[in-house]
């Protein structure tokens, strides 16, 4: 059973959710959160898709027994191909995924009709982003331009922001996206925001579309529409009050945590998936 | 009487409030909206507390008159002094100010506890945001910097968004708060989201608050809760559902409307406010 104090739960296969986990605390301070990421697996971008799927039913269980009230797949390849399984072991509570709002948002940004999307190789192939655009967008005339750039995570992980190899390796991916003429681009990976600033300064005529501010809000709407949000504290709160649950600790977690997050974390519980080995 | 089905009214001094309906039509494209601008006694930065009150009543009656469910003053004048005002002659009808969601915002924000506020004269020595960011954060030590930055409503309206005099006037206005170590700057006018490249580039360290955008997560909300918000429609909206109302038409209205919106804009009804000359 759930109820409106019920915690909202936020699953990744690492770390990088956290960015999400950030734009629900920027809409929703007041609320408590449970965030899962998978470090042990990590990550799942070229993994198969049944192997995604069994993960992700592990973390939907893990997430349901601590009773959250609405689960948000912050991973962009769980949104991808594993969604309707999410759907089928989380029940009556709602599963939130990154592609139906952020592809909604990037069709009305357009002025153009002509969309980029980047993200993971797993995320591109899996075409996910420009199904769901060319679904909703049935009778216009929409010019998809889809873009992996696998070097953009390991950029983030090891703190290149503004190293001026990532540059040049932006300008890599994201000039064949520039010479097609694109006025918005999706950023179809939890770790592409804190690049925001290297993607506006290659293509500062695009409008950036960030996938978990996109689902902050339509999650926030459909919990609201059903009564399922706590008041707002009046008190001001300096700290969000979340619950981290980790399958591993890496190396440099609390480094990244912060990146994501922009604030230290407390310690993270570690858990186990899947089946115990006897 | 209003229901969901009624419109969104905006309510602006001119045409920068389109900022702030632009942050509406993001994240409720499918809402109806009815826009307000009072381009006939644009601006209300310099004009009495009693003036921009009487303009306010008045602008207020005319939404009423449309059968509007919510009213936003997108204004930073009108909401530091006249908010009040507003929600007297608004009666049932919710009227939501610039302020109050992006003071929290901005308290979130910032984790040195050191805030910017920028923001038009009038606005600046209101203390509004300063006020109602000491009331929110009572037990925390916060230093607040405002700087009041006159030149950016003309740098915006005539366009010179990339000119290399904006970003020296920039900087002389921004490096005092730079030097003060702020980690996070309220965009206290509708103006200024035209101007975020300029301003990140400065203080690349600063999160920018918009407060249109926060105003419109804050309304999304309310209207959740109320079951005021209509069903989102199915198919894609290209072209939100406005209608614009004007107490005079400028010459470069339509130009400007662009560069605050982001699309073009149908003809305005131009209407008058005020006692009619006999």
């Amino acid at each position: 059973m759930f109820s409106k104090e019920s915690p909202i739960g936020v699953f990744d296969s690492g770390i990088g959710g956290l960015s999400v986990l950030k734009q629900f605390i920027r809409f929703l301070p007041s609320e408590s959160y449970i965030y899962l990421g998978d470090t042990a697996r990590v990550p799942y971008g070229n993994k198969s898709s049944r192997i995604v799927e069994q993960y992700t039913a592990e973390s939907i269980e893990f997430l349901l027994s601590k009773g959250v009230k609405i689960i948000i797949t912050a991973c962009n390849t769980v949104s991808a191909v594993a969604l309707e399984t999410a759907r089928k072991y989380a029940g009556n509570i709602d599963v939130i995924g990154m592609i139906e709002a952020a592809a909604g948002a990037a069709l009305r940004a357009s002025r153009n009709n002509k969309i980029g999307i980047i993200g993971t190789r797993a995320t591109i192939s899996s075409n996910a982003y420009e199904n769901r655009i060319r679904d909703i967008s049935s009778q216009s005339q929409i010019d998809v331009f889809s873009k992996a750039c696998p070097m953009f995570v390991p950029i983030v992980e090891e703190g290149m922001l503004r190293h001026p190899a990532s540059k040049l390796i932006a300008e890599e991916y994201l000039l064949p996206l520039k010479e097609n003429n694109i006025d918005t681009i999706v950023l179809g990976c939890t770790h592409y925001p804190l690049l925001s600033h290297l993607i506006s300064e290659i293509i500062p005529e695009a409008a950036l579309i960030d996938s978990g501010e996109h689902a902050a809000v339509f999650a926030l709407r459909m919990l609201a529409e059903k009564g399922l949000l706590i008041d707002p504290s009046d008190e001001f709160i300096q700290k969000p009050d979340i619950q981290f649950f980790v399958t591993d600790l890496p190396a440099n977690f609390y480094e990244q945590a912060r990146n994501f997050l922009g604030f230290e974390i407390n310690e993270p519980n570690i858990i186990h998936l899947g089946k115990e080995h006897s």
